[in-house]
């Protein structure tokens, strides 16, 4: 009966990634997974004929439930004790907090955030994520600025109009919509942004400053800062514990190791060249998976109790969909939740924080520019 | 009489910190020791009635030779299996290299690398250092150019020196000697170097650059550089290892772990805050301590086999000595070298490398600007 757990879990090998990835989060290096992990042990009463919802808790719990109806019930919390980190929720929380914030702001001074955001190209998915930061702006009083430009527009365009925001005072935050077009220079068109303005917070400037001890960047990325929230939300403790983090991007893994450090955890990265990741992974108080490849982390790899931070959205085969396929993490969530002390689920948890954060970062902007405080 | 080795590394408890150790390495974190390092098991016949001399292998093995005379030739290699990685003959070496370099530079294109020091204040250390610098600049035909301001220059006169420097094309590498008096604030100047010529890596540009995929910084910090180099030329394979590095400071621990990591290792960062720090030490292929505490690393934090680089330069007592005091690294020495594969001596480890790299990131300057290869 756990089989069909497992092999839930197992379908990693045949994952179909989806360009939906590559934009939520650009390419990581891709991760070799381990040579076959360690079967979890079978669990005999847990009868779930067909793949668990990866839903909230109440839902799940539910689910478990009426699956282990005939079974003893002891059994059946003792697997599902993980805490589960409601990242909906959580945003939500901030976002409001932002907008109050916001409103603070604009009585006091009479001044109102503003965001930037320049997309190359008419990619739909990263036309969707520009409509959903749009309105995230307008539902909390920042004021957006778009510009679109086609794919075909050079490099030279894109910086001028950057300049241009950089230049004016109304715009507190600019964002690049990532990926740009295969003949431009990422690197080039992120540093023409403003550290003061970069909300996204890829400027190696930025970087540099998270990885020094005394110094603060200007912004943190959003989604490990989105990561790092919901750790201290959940009032998970980070000081003094073991970290993993799993995948070493520039946009997430990287600057979630640094975080992590800044928070006095001892981190650890695990990445495509470690050899025999679930060791380490196991050793881990607080474990972050951002490398996107669907379901590697399993249950074995986890110390009981652990938190963990599935930055993963991968889209895997699902004929049981209306759409063909569903959304899972870079953690198997079925097993790690037995295992884990608290966990997020994919969909509902990092993703939502990542607009959250923009959404704090472009009001911190704002503060910082004004001495609003 | 094993216990005589391991009361002379257990001396950390009363080393004496002398401002020598401020100047060659600048303040870290002080590590809190962990609550006794389990003892190592006792070696019957080792007979070193005094410390062994921390010295080129050749020396310390007559030493141990002498010392068990009466004994079984196999346990005494079982007993002194690491191979010394000899910092003084790499860096002459490195040394070496950069003049030939900067001699067919200058034969082709007439260019001779500059160095700027500006030294603030009277620090005998110091100024000992400054001048080292320019000895090694004069002997490989670096043209150096020197500052010295008195202890109440103002923060003004120091940025208005380095920006003459950053405009004047002889010049291809500005070095602030540290620390700078008090009054002064660290950050502001060194971020007024030029990144160009900022040779001595610290600028959070160049840190940003070290800690991210794909961009490489203008300039490797001079120490940490040091140890990698003495990884390389040791032939230590550090893709897919794991690594340890003690201690996170800006100028040695943070941009070693990135190195490391830049180079495929897995890397692991202890700290002051980290638990059982001999457990983590003990999974690492390659360790770099860089934490300022004399004889923190013990033998039996060390996994066999293990290269370890010993960045720590502390001053303890011994009455022996005609200073009233010897040098010794982070890690037991006596204790590590029957343990580890390498092992850097202290001194005459990595401290010969510091200004080897000096000299290299400012020919690697000069070649940059110059467009030279």
């Amino acid at each position: 009966m756990a089989s069909s757990i497992l092999s839930d879990c197992s379908s990693c090998a045949t994952s179909r990634l989806l360009p939906l990835r590559r934009a939520l989060h650009p390419p990581t290096p891709r991760f070799r997974p381990s040579p076959g992990p360690a079967p979890l042990p079978r669990r005999p009463l847990l009868a779930a004929a067909t793949p668990l919802p990866l839903l909230p808790r109440a839902r799940r719990m539910a689910a478990l439930a009426a699956a282990a109806s005939s079974a003893d019930p002891a059994t059946v919390l003792a697997d599902a004790s993980a805490k589960i980190i409601d990242g909906k929720l959580v945003a939500k929380q901030i976002r409001e907090e932002v907008g109050v914030e916001i409103a603070r702001m604009k009585d006091a001074i009479g001044v109102v955030p503003g965001l930037a955001v320049i997309l190359v190209g008419s990619r739909k998915d990263s036309q969707t994520y520009v409509r959903n930061k749009k309105r995230a702006c307008d539902a909390v009083g920042i004021k957006s600025y778009e510009v679109n430009l086609p794919e075909d527009a050079s490099e030279y365009e894109v910086i001028k109009h950057i300049a241009t925001f950089n230049d004016d005072p109304s715009v507190h935050g600019i964002l690049v919509q990532l990926p740009l077009p295969r003949h431009m220079n990422d690197e080039n068109i992120l540093n023409a942004v403003s550290i003061e303005k970069d909300v996204d917070g890829f400027h190696p400037v930025n970087i540099g400053r998270l990885a020094m001890q005394g110094r603060d960047p200007f912004f943190v990325p959003c989604t490990p800062k989105g990561c790092m929230e919901l750790l201290h939300r959940s009032g998970v403790e980070i000081k003094g514990k073991r970290a993993v983090v799993i995948g070493r991007s520039n946009i997430v893994g990287t600057p979630a190791a640094l975080l992590l450090q800044k928070a006095n955890a001892t981190v650890s990265i695990v990445h495509s060249k470690t050899k025999n990741p679930e060791e380490i992974t196991r050793q881990a108080d607080i474990i972050i998976a951002a490398v996107g490849v669907a379901n590697l982390v399993r249950g074995s790899w986890i110390k009981p109790g652990a938190a963990i931070i599935d930055v993963g959205i991968n889209p895997v085969d699902d004929p049981a969909s209306p759409r063909g396929y569903r959304l899972v993490g870079d953690v198997c969530f079925e097993e790690a939740s037995k295992v884990a002390g608290a966990i997020t689920p994919v969909p509902g948890g990092v993703g939502p924080m990542t607009i959250a954060m923009l959404l704090s970062n472009t009001l911190d902007s704002a503060k910082r520019i004004h001495k609003f405080k």
